[in-house]
């Protein structure tokens, strides 16, 4: 890859974005927090996966992380200084539970596939958001790890992803055990697609999202859409909503312009593109 | 294997049907069109299906295919001719994916189990193919590819058998890349129970086959079915189903020859073998 | 460890309870039947399980057995032997399957984590205990199996568990087949957690129960109860439940005590321990 052309960047945002060919890479930077998903963060991800939903030139998009943990999750130390609340905290904590729960599903919904770079360990709701990716890549060094079981909070919201990403023993030993997982473990179990030497991670993400962003930006959404649809259905109901779907695509100009290129043996052009 | 007795066959067709030993191995052979789930071949296939289940000579199906490619899919060329249609297709598609949709749960709801035996690349609905087989068998040659994403038509249809196959990370990786997936990385994912040197793959399934054929085919019917049945429940009415579904099973003529062959330690004698 | 204890056990029980440190190992111990699911068995584990959900000195349980086989599932004497009954053992299966049924759901609801201990094969519904439990830990001399296909009876019931553990066709690859599958093909699948040498099963999966019971008792509780509501739910059903789960035990006094320790870098003291 040649050197990318230099961007203007806030210096000090905790949520940095890049856009590049199509592919905008949202980097997690507040080291010193561990990434954690603080309120700040949350608004971070929250705006800026909302303005990506919204933008046309984004094709694809690549999560990553600076600093020495991905993602630790939940900011304990904002949550704890609620608990001299009248309440005790219950509004805050319901209120951040809900946005948290609101970024992940962004995610899902969002109609560009998000690939994780997962650089170093991924806990808690960071290791949420790993699952809640539509790909993902890790380091070798990369850890994951559902830890609340070890400090009295189980992970409750995170393993409505994680164990929508692999089978039920394994989730359980994760949130049972509150233990760190190779990431050659989170292979075998499913929750990453590929592992590669440290360093690599980025690199390899941002492969996967530029193979992304060289389709059809419609196609693409269209069928992003219709796999999570279809996942919560009967196989009846989900072949009929998928019929439909498929039906609407093929007559979509894209997709006569992207038969037409592979019958005639030639690069496809896409309309958005 | 001893040579099997010589058969009539349709010498032209395009689906082959071959009966041995309650065993009927249906070939896809329209290799000029790369096995493609063509209007003909759909029709060929549902029909083929229909007289097996109402056979009660069948008590296990191997799906093959000749040729240098297992399955293509859809006949996109077939498609792209009634795009010419007053409607651009749209009644023709809505029809096209209905029947092929069809057939895949024919196969999902056939009381005999199907054995995918996949001696070369399965590509789009041809993959679909193999995700709603019972079983599968691979060639170490063969590959696996929801190809749609590249050319604009995402395999929103073949991913619901894909998605009901593998986990999300790994679903998503071959509906959003489009890449060529290996006989290996099939069997790492769960898409195939076994992968065999090329040019055993026909006789892997068919040895699956066969120990299905040896089983009483009223206790496979009554299995195969409710298993299906039984995934698309909660826990305590997949209990409430399967326990109702065993007491009848328990009643049946074959449970009691079976269960009292292997208590007096001798072979059953099937009812209808 | 130090030698336990010694503890006034039955002597002549097929079922074993030993208690220490919070762990709780109940042991299959019927040889002679191959610890199959008897009435007497069945009734053992319902009142086993029954007192330890009420228990609240137990923190974590194990699951083990005695003898050559880790269990044979329903015992076919005693069911064979109601044939004779009026209704040829209509309500005597019915009752019998209920209540199997009803020890499989006991394990999914009991508020402790049960870690299955796997010495030797466990077949039928003694395959499916294994899959009821959170976790399995298997002796690489243990087999599974469901094995009813052979003898006219498909297991129906342990299909219910075990397609909840592993993939489809793995599912079905022993449930039509029938055959012994190795440990290490467990395990591959996703049916147990670790494979450990012969002898060494129990212990690795007593390692697993105390790191459990070295956890918040509330939290686990909450979380395993949580962990299979949300399974059975859509994404967005799912998030609002766990959310909510996740508000109350933030509220709870373990949760404060156990962020406080993390916090404050110090061991946390849990309230019923």
């Amino acid at each position: 890859m040649n050197a990318p052309a230099p961007q203007p960047l806030e210096a000090t945002t905790i949520l940095e974005r890049h856009d590049e060919g199509g592919v905008t890479t949202l980097t997690l930077n507040d080291p010193t927090s561990r990434n954690s998903l603080s309120e700040a963060m949350l608004t971070a991800l929250s705006e800026a996966l909302k303005a990506i939903a919204a933008d046309r030139s984004v094709r694809a998009v690549v999560l990553a992380a600076k600093g020495p943990v991905f993602s630790s999750g939940h900011n304990l130390k904002e949550m704890t200084a609620r608990r001299a609340d009248a309440d005790r905290g219950r509004a805050y904590f319901t209120d951040i539970l809900d946005r948290c729960s609101a970024v992940m599903q962004q995610i899902v919904t969002l109609p560009q596939p998000v690939v994780a770079a997962v650089q170093a360990t991924a806990t808690a709701a960071g290791c949420q958001l790993v699952a809640s990716c539509d790909l993902a890549v890790a380091s070798s060094a990369a850890r994951f790890c559902t830890p609340g079981v070890n400090f009295g909070l189980f992970c409750s919201t995170p393993m409505v992803a994680l164990s929508r990403n692999v089978t039920r023993k394994h989730a359980m030993e994760m949130l049972l055990l509150g233990e760190l997982v190779s990431a050659d473990e989170a292979f075998r179990m499913g929750l990453v697609n590929r592992v590669v030497p440290p360093g690599e991670e980025l690199g390899a993400a941002q492969v996967f999202a530029r193979v992304i962003a060289s389709k059809s930006t419609l196609t693409v959404k269209i069928g992003k859409k219709a796999f999570y649809e279809q996942l919560e259905m009967g196989l009846a109901d989900a072949y009929r909503h998928a019929s439909a779907v498929m039906v609407d695509n093929m007559l979509a100009r894209d997709a006569e312009e992207g038969i037409g290129a592979l019958l005639g043996k030639r690069q496809p052009r896409w309309e958005d593109k």
